[in-house]
């Protein structure tokens, strides 16, 4: 058998402990595959003497984080996190040295991923992230290489766990946000500051990856308007139920004539649609080819197990020599793509209103939807809400989003409004 | 740019018509993410004569299909099917004359796959066939690569569109099998001798691919217990659905100590698992890994788009450079798993009956059951059937196949039985 490949750590968390043990319990099975055994070298982390559940005395250990891209290995595997600071240092000195970098990053990607894929491409060394995006789930793999027969025309999904696992539970227990995320929190599956998931931040890091690999564009993560479920109500789930939909937290990037259109948003998910099916911390991407059609993409999109196995594949591509440009194809080919207006998209339309219980307010909102040309499909005006106010929901028929947006416009500081109106895209 | 990858394809039906036409469409596109441009040069199929709707004049016509092999070229595309025959003398010519060879061909795999797999890797070749299992769906890469961190336990899905569709519409419209088969064959969606689809043949050869990719066994085709849907009633779908389940032909592979499982079979499956909404031709395969968990590719199983698809995905990889073992590791190193006997296993079962409407009968069932140690969960007997006999639906608990089956060896040649029963297992 070859000679092993030698693989430098960085990072100990739930990830990097993960893909030691991935390699100890499955490591004759991955020598076989990968043709050569795979073996940790070095590590490296913040506490040395934190205890991980796994033996690190095999290992050298490296103070200086920084210091591993030229720990003598063949693989970088950057899981420290952050799209700056020690992450990047480490992942740039690392591709310079001619080291292969594998990293869970979807941050550093996001912002850094056309510099590092040029430096990968430069020093012929490879620069793998299946682990980034969606957790266990082969995506960039079918993305980059399943797909790649086709012209992309839409590439979206269910990119953060925590989300969904939060909007499964809403509709599961008919429960309010708060109160879910809350527990969420005490059982871990949400971070004590849940802003990065819950405002879709981390799901539009993911997304600006995705959008780079199914349309040939440089990665371009300010350009994602990206919002969350935050302001979702059990109301909002329940009329959508009523409706034959469900919420879904979905990415949407598509590319066309007027440029690249990247979104993450709350969206109602028709009944027969997969995405409506998938529950809990799973994870789903569909990409629609116009060879191939629909493809759907789904399972675990977090986790230890699943993120380092998704780890070690890329290390398993690298030890077969399989690999070749990160982004699908030379970082100088990737083209700089106009940020698409959203006015000009038509589709329909949720709107979720928490109002006054006064006479007129339903005229003030139908006279604002009419003067800004929105049609209305459904209106549904319902009692109380836990705090006396009253719902009012509406569907729209399919226009421009400008027209929404207009007459939302037109409410803005009305006395009428109580708190934030709920806008969400119906997803066919 | 690099040289064009210059491909020699042999079989101009649907799917190679399909793969001149996604070259054409998508040439740019595939040159960026190749590397280089993928060029067909020469072709061969039965008839020169045919109109196929593409331009054959740009390409050298070879009358003798096999001599395709020694064209000037870098790759040899075979989609000409069939097990034996000319595909496989082109293939085994193609990899000793050290070209690429890319295939849809699962019977030709199925059969000789070990024997290809082992000429690829003496002549450095490549040898793939992503086209081969599940049409446009990179589930062949997703074993091999996307998933190779892990041990899998199982994999399984829905492997012959031309089976789910008729199911999809003997579900959705309560009609007969015969009935629905007949107007598949009109429509183009099932053959004229419909019985590799139909009787679990199709999906057998698909099964024994992903079975080899995902435990590291040898293909063993000869292994799969394959049967159909030929002999399910509209009523079976009834009473599934009436259980909270839908049916499908459902290809498993298991590898544990006891060997290597391999079934075709008509399923109930649950209404919340994802194979349950799987619709018309759409395929769908789910693997489950010790550290990944369950990992679902879906998408369209079949068709000129789709197949030529994957066939293109496999030649943009081979541009690349990024191929290796077939079977995801050297053929020397799949082991010649035993097949494990079904009798052990522990699962529950559908059982129907059509039986004559007189005395005594229910209690022949039931006895037969008793003696043969099956217990029963739940026994549903209905009125008459379309040809005046009763049907009679059980569901046994969990218990091991072989009580089943002696149950039913206790019943065979009884007078009281119209036709066959039916089986199904619960994948819950």
């Amino acid at each position: 058998m070859a000679q092993a490949l030698r693989v430098a750590l960085a990072g100990l968390g739930t990830v990097g402990g993960g893909v030691i043990r991935v390699l100890d319990e499955n490591r004759e099975l991955i020598a076989r595959r990968a043709g050569r055994p795979i073996e940790v070298v070095a590590v490296s982390a913040r506490d040395r003497s934190k205890d991980r559940g796994v033996d690190l005395s095999r290992f050298a250990w490296v103070d200086d984080t920084a210091a591993l891209a030229e720990a003598d290995a063949d693989v970088v595997v950057e899981l420290i996190g952050g799209a700056d600071g020690p992450a990047l240092t480490l992942a740039r000195r690392a591709l310079s040295a001619g080291r292969h970098v594998v990293t869970a990053n979807k941050a550093m990607l996001a912002h850094h991923g056309l510099e590092l894929a040029a430096a990968a491409e430069a020093s012929g060394a490879a620069l793998k992230f299946e682990a980034a995006v969606a957790g266990g789930i082969p995506v960039i793999k079918g993305l980059r290489e399943g797909a790649a027969a086709n012209a992309i025309a839409r590439v979206y999904g269910i990119l953060n766990g925590t989300c969904n696992f939060i909007l499964s539970k809403m509709e599961a227990e008919g429960r309010d946000f708060a109160d879910v995320l809350a527990e969420a929190q005490a059982l871990g599956y949400a971070e004590a500051d849940p802003s990065f998931d819950i405002d879709g931040v981390d799901a539009a890091h993911k997304l600006s990856i995705l959008a780079s690999l199914a349309f040939g564009t440089a990665p371009a993560f300010a350009q994602v308007a990206a919002s969350g479920i935050r302001h979702l109500l059990a109301a909002d789930i329940a009329e959508a139920a009523a409706l034959g939909y469900r919420v879904r937290l979905v990415g949407v990037a598509e590319a066309d004539g007027a440029g690249l259109f990247q979104r993450v948003h709350a969206h109602l998910v028709r009944f027969d649609h997969p995405l409506a099916h998938v529950t809990g911390a799973t994870n789903a991407v569909v990409a629609e080819g116009n060879f191939v059609g629909r493809l759907l993409f789904q399972g675990a999109g977090a986790g230890e197990g699943p993120t380092a196995s998704a780890v070690v594949a890329d290390l398993i591509d690298i030890a077969r020599g399989e690999f070749g440009p990160p982004f699908a194809m030379p970082a100088a080919a990737l083209t700089e793509a106009a940020a698409a207006p959203s006015g000009e998209r038509r589709g329909r339309a949720y709107l979720r209103f928490a109002v006054a219980d006064r006479v007129g307010v339903l005229a003030e909102i139908a006279a604002a939807m009419r003067d800004a040309g929105v049609s209305i499909e459904s209106l549904i005006q319902r009692g109380a809400l836990a705090d006396g106010s009253v719902l009012v929901a509406i569907v729209t028929h399919e226009g421009p989003e400008r027209c929404v947006a207009a007459a939302l416009e037109r409410l803005r500081g009305s006395q009428s409004l109580h708190g934030e109106p709920m806008w969400m895209h119906l997803l066919d």
